[in-house]
């Protein structure tokens, strides 16, 4: 388990990312010293995950502040870093009121907090055996710690509700095969990384219980954006007759966009598919809510109508 | 479009392969001189495609009596050189009557002969406009010359019926992003490579009308196994109805084999997947013919039930 600080930390004179664009093979530190370095370390992955972003962004704010920068302008920056995950828009909102250090740290130690308390609730839907199916990473290093998705694994891991993780490799920049099977391996659970269209062919073949990611948008009817091929799985997931869960906080879910079609979907340099070719590269898709079997947060199991559930997870939290 | 002996081809003294393994950022002749040469080239995919592979096992055991090897053990060892083709057995057993090299080089001839025949027969699906998605290489490189779902989209272009190209990168190996974008750009058809799991959300979105593959062995019941991934297309093609089309000559549709589950399924070896990680990696899918729209060979346009179909096709052929 990498403690939340090796992940992402706030420092007197500068914000420290662990790159995860060099994960697993090296671990080094970037650090950022202005909220426009920061920004840039969000556009180009250096922090990837919704819930890490929204934390970066926190962070590079907060560094704004103590620098004295315009903040104005740190936030126009931060907040168009990407577009697609919103937590990045409300971790700045959180922000403004009070844009001290300890404010950021502690947005980051609540996000985390909410993982334990949605891999909680996640485990409960979990039977004795369960073989899992994950994409992208919802881990721990996409969420400042403990995380989404993995987080719910870790969890009916502890409590012995898991026998087997697929992990979908998740093309084109591998968080699955590099991420993901690296958190679940220091975490000593059994998994095997997959290319991600063979993911069809083990449900065919009855190995798989259900598939579990995180999201980067949840919109208010549930439609939910998360990493491009997540609404692939939840396709396959029907045709098969399993359930697709969806674990985050309730800083993923955006009461203010009405369904999917309003979700800005960022479309990535097509030399993250192949640098030699013409080449198409959505980093997101759209998960109708229709396909998906639970939206979980740290307020519990939500299901549809997802209108109401998650207006009702919202009011509370 | 390549000339089928650049392909592969039989020398006097040697089957000479284009290595599809570094195409297309070199091109390299491998000669083989043995039949168990030709079967390394095989097992290594130096040489792969279904109908490609059979004609390398045809000049192989053509090779070997010119040379006056055991033909037995060439035959054993070509024949189990990969598993999920049946090529490779059609192949052979079309050379024990006639083991020269005139009668190896007819049926090269003949495959992409048969290749034309059913491209022709394939385009006929094809509307005006169509934005067709594809899997893997089923282009001239697969097939010896010219190709089968390649060769349908060639014949669709020359007639005016084709507007774009999706290709597949198809992981873990590349075949869509190295070896058939390779061969769309050389006849300047338009085309865009994605990563295997954007498939869905360009299907969502209305930006495909037809997908199409090739085959690895199609069972008595129309069943098909074909590079993983193939299924998964199947599944969310039938999803968004959308007709997926499989191109392939009749050399592999297997009547001894009577369905889906009798087709032996290839498992490669995990570091394609990944070299650090646990991973599974299955080469090829089985899509049940119920999922199939038409299975097109040289014999024409079949469609369900394809136990009549395809047996009619095949009495013809």
């Amino acid at each position: 388990m990498l403690e939340p600080e090796r992940i992402l930390r706030l420092e007197d004179d500068a914000v420290v990312l662990l790159d995860q664009r060099l994960l697993p093979l090296e671990e080094v530190d970037v650090r950022c010293e202005s909220a426009a370095e920061v920004a840039d370390a969000i556009r180009t992955m250096v922090v990837r995950g919704a819930p890490a972003i929204g934390v970066a962004a926190a962070y590079g704010y907060a560094l704004a502040a103590a620098y004295g920068e315009d903040l104005a302008e740190a936030d126009r920056v931060l907040r168009s870093s990407r577009p697609t995950a919103v937590n990045l828009a409300w971790a700045l909102d959180q922000m403004h009121s009070d844009p001290s250090y300890d404010h950021a740290r502690r947005l980051h130690a609540d996000e985390v907090e909410r993982c334990r308390r949605m891999a909680a609730h996640a485990a409960q839907l979990f039977g004795p055996g369960t073989r899992a199916l994950t994409h992208c990473n919802a881990g721990g290093l996409a969420t400042g710690g403990y995380g989404s998705a993995v987080g719910a694994l870790l969890t009916a891991w502890e409590r012995g509700l898991l026998a087997h993780v697929w992990v979908d490799e998740t093309r084109p920049l591998l968080q699955g095969a590099r991420l993901t099977a690296w958190e679940l391996e220091s975490a000593s659970i059994p998994h095997a990384v997959i290319a991600d269209s063979a993911a069809a062919s083990l449900m065919a073949r009855g190995e798989v219980d259900c598939v579990v990611t995180g999201a980067d948008r949840i919109a208010a009817n549930g439609d939910t954006a998360n990493k491009i091929g997540t609404y692939s799985l939840a396709v396959l997931a029907r045709h098969h007759g399993l359930p697709l869960y969806v674990v985050a906080p309730t800083s993923t879910v955006d009461l203010a966009t009405p369904d999917g079609a309003a979700i800005p979907i960022e479309e990535r340099d097509p030399a993250e598919v192949t640098a030699r070719f013409a080449a198409h590269n959505p980093a997101f898709d759209v998960t109708p809510a229709e396909l998906i079997a639970a939206i979980v947060t740290e307020e519990g199991v939500h299901r549809a109508p997802f209108a109401a559930s998650l207006a009702g997870a919202l009011a509370v939290a």
